[in-house]
């Protein structure tokens, strides 16, 4: 009876400075290149859109980065964030198994978004931005960053991938009351979202679309700069502090996890809880297995190829090496948002390409049953983003139940799904559809980027 | 910099104990009367509605009642609950007082209802009840008992106060995830509700009115029991974890409020966070103001009489001694569901007339326009019944710097707003109205409580 299901920390105990991967990584990424003269790009060409104490830490290979005060300070209003044994969901699908999870919807957003929203906020009024742009999905990041932004006296608009707008009005109405603009995407207010409007006047819209669209209105007006919510290194640094409480608190449970799961979109969710662990691999010998779960319907780490291609639909930002479906791929309108994304952030594909993480893809309509056990035994409702991860986990246990192992699996439960209820109402209708792509597909899909 | 935002408590350090005001009051309450015979009634008259054990809680003299394990149990999925100090709301407001808040948003339900819940399903469970019947007004009670009841393996109905349900269709979605079935009353499933639409075919509903539903509901089936949100003394008594919690985390912050304030329904998060305070005044010579704050609209409190009244709208309650605007009395269609209830639970009642509780009453934009800037300060959108705890705090902080003292403020923020964000909606377009009872109005309305 006496189980303890919850493990915290005080906020003296809170970690005080991310983990730098690239300190460690056994090969660096190859470096961004110009999207126009294809040379690898130096600070000057981020200049514009981002603020220079970013752009050192996306270049960085300092193994930590100091966390500034004022970013403690707001990260003292939900963090450290709490890490569960879950008791109930092992119970419910019957697993010898240990499952824990970190959960990061308790912060104001109600998603892990937070951490690098208040970092790049903090960063950007700094140096005197007044006013920054961004796209979003699920609506997770841009309400993690209006609040952030008000917080620091900065203007924010938001790019919000039209499906989304339409799906989920209320992550919209949220970004109002924390007092920030929000635009579905495309729109007719730029170029970018002129020109695919033109081509698709119906189209759902992608983060690729709503970055083109964002990043546009930044790189035209000075005092505008830009910020993105995942992909980008000095992003997946600042969600580190997720696995570093994960290791604290693991430790005060006792126990220490054979594989860490994150669902993956563009990686900072999936990286700020094993970033931390593959440290541990490389430098103190653990063997911790690193998971990714991405949807079967976009399935860039699975499936997709490995070479230098664009962050966005339209073609504004640097060419990144990585994991891609192409710049143009849009993806079927599953209702996991955040996970809609071409290409995998530049560190995680590395890592994937040297064997450090392994990536698997899971069906929508698997992903919401195991949602809805989930909630039913561990009473947290899951953003559909988080039932991949969960679905991991799961799928994990059951694989080690029927191998006769005992695993301990923790996974980053990245954010509540209180915004996504209409989602479960279409799965409990049998409304969803499942999106898989065949290796035909993928072909054809490959075949079909274009520079 | 370094001020400490949030004070915990580790799952080891909650309580393991409710307490019972009964045992301490100057004054016990009345007894309540049987509906037909105006007698005072029995155990054996509330036997058709309760499991036997929550009977006897409600007449208990014990001064604190220990909780079952399975019960603690389920509690540490989101107690202890944090505690915090409102940094940025003193700042935005510039209050020279110190300001804390118990936040109850962050359970499954996200409000203060899962104490209670997960305490009535798991003693109707022990004594073998297949089926609950509840109301539920703005849908943070039903949420609570829908989880509650699937964990325990019981089938539940939900009467959902019309307008509500169809203001916030989210908390139905989330009633149906998990496992619950949601009735929009009144209904045409009861006499009570048929009896309703035939005079008020339009009605909007009210707490009242779904309670009648439910009761006939669970009256007219052996197998099936009855559950309230709020009001009566057993569900008063599970809340009161909130304030010992509180207690043990304002001794940790180092301080001790003067003025402990919680918005007002039919009792239970006011009763929650307030009765061990009033302990401390009644036993230790503490001498903490118990304020609470009532909508304009509904303010049976403070301009309410103080008779026997029945619980719900139809009569179908026994007569219980409290403060009410009568059971006929259905209140404007503010949007704090939650507070739209004719009457005050019996404890608050008695202790209002014995002058140990306060009561004010706040409008309804004013709440607003504090929940937004509560939001914006604090990062957490509050429930609309919320703001009005916000509002009393934030009234108490400015009258305490007029008068040039500075007082320690601590509240009870009952429940996030994650699905009220379309009342926001119309707050930002200016279409809220304010409803505010006059004398004449009050007049009318208690000479119109028909036997």
């Amino acid at each position: 009876m006496e189980k303890t299901r919850k493990f915290l920390l005080e906020e003296s105990e809170m970690p005080t400075r991310w983990y730098n991967i690239q300190a460690d990584m056994p090969n660096r990424p190859l470096p961004p290149l110009h999207p126009v003269t294809r040379e690898p790009i130096g600070p000057e060409d981020l200049a514009p859109l981002f603020p220079m104490e970013l752009i050192k830490q996306e270049v960085s290979t300092e193994q930590y980065i100091d966390i500034p005060g004022e970013i403690l300070d707001l990260y003292r209003t939900y963090r450290p964030s709490p890490l569960f044994r879950a008791y109930g969901l092992e119970k419910a699908i019957g697993t010898n198994c240990k499952i824990y999870y970190k959960y990061e919807g308790g912060s104001y957003a109600g998603s892990h978004k937070a951490n690098t929203a208040i970092a790049q906020a903090y960063y950007n009024k700094m140096e005197g931005v007044k006013k920054i742009t961004t796209e979003t999905g699920a609506g997770q990041w841009g309400s993690a960053l209006s609040f952030a932004c008000n917080h620091f006296g900065i203007e924010l608009e938001v790019y919000m991938v039209r499906i989304s707008y339409d799906q989920k009005p209320y992550r919209k109405l949220m970004m109002n009351t924390y007092n920030a603009t929000v635009i579905p995407s495309p729109s007719n207010l730029t170029n970018s979202g002129r020109k695919i409007l033109e081509q698709f006047p119906d189209s759902p819209g992608s983060l690729g679309i709503a970055i083109s669209e964002a990043v546009e209105k930044a790189a035209s007006d000075p005092e505008t700069k830009y910020s993105l919510g995942s992909v980008l290194n000095h992003v997946l640094l600042h969600q580190t502090i997720i696995g570093e409480e994960s290791l604290l608190q693991m430790e005060k449970a006792g126990d220490y996890p054979d594989v860490v799961i994150g669902c993956f979109g563009g990686g900072s969710n999936f990286a700020g809880i094993s970033f931390p662990f593959i440290r541990e691999n490389l430098l103190k010998g653990k063997k911790t297995r690193l998971l990714t779960i991405e949807p079967a319907s976009c399935p860039k780490l699975t499936k997709g190829k490995f070479m230098y291609d664009y962050g966005d639909t339209v073609g504004m930002t640097p060419l990144l090496p990585m994991y891609t479906l192409g710049h143009n791929f849009i993806p079927a309108k599953i209702h996991a948002g955040g996970l809609r994304y071409h290409g995998a952030g530049v560190l995680v594909s590395q890592l994937l390409k040297d064997g450090l993480v392994e990536a698997e893809s899971k069906l929508q309509k698997d992903c919401f049953e195991n949602g809805v056990i989930f909630a039913r035994s561990e009473g947290i409702i899951p953003a559909p983003e988080s039932t991949y991860a969960i679905t991991g986990a799961v799928d994990e246990a059951r694989r080690a139940d029927a191998a006769g192992t005992q695993k301990t699996i923790l996974f980053n439960l990245s954010g509540h799904g209180h915004f996504d209820l209409t989602s479960y109402e279409k799965y409990f209708a049998g409304d969803l559809e499942d999106h898989e792509l065949t290796d035909l597909d993928i072909e054809k899909t490959l075949s079909e980027i274009t520079f």
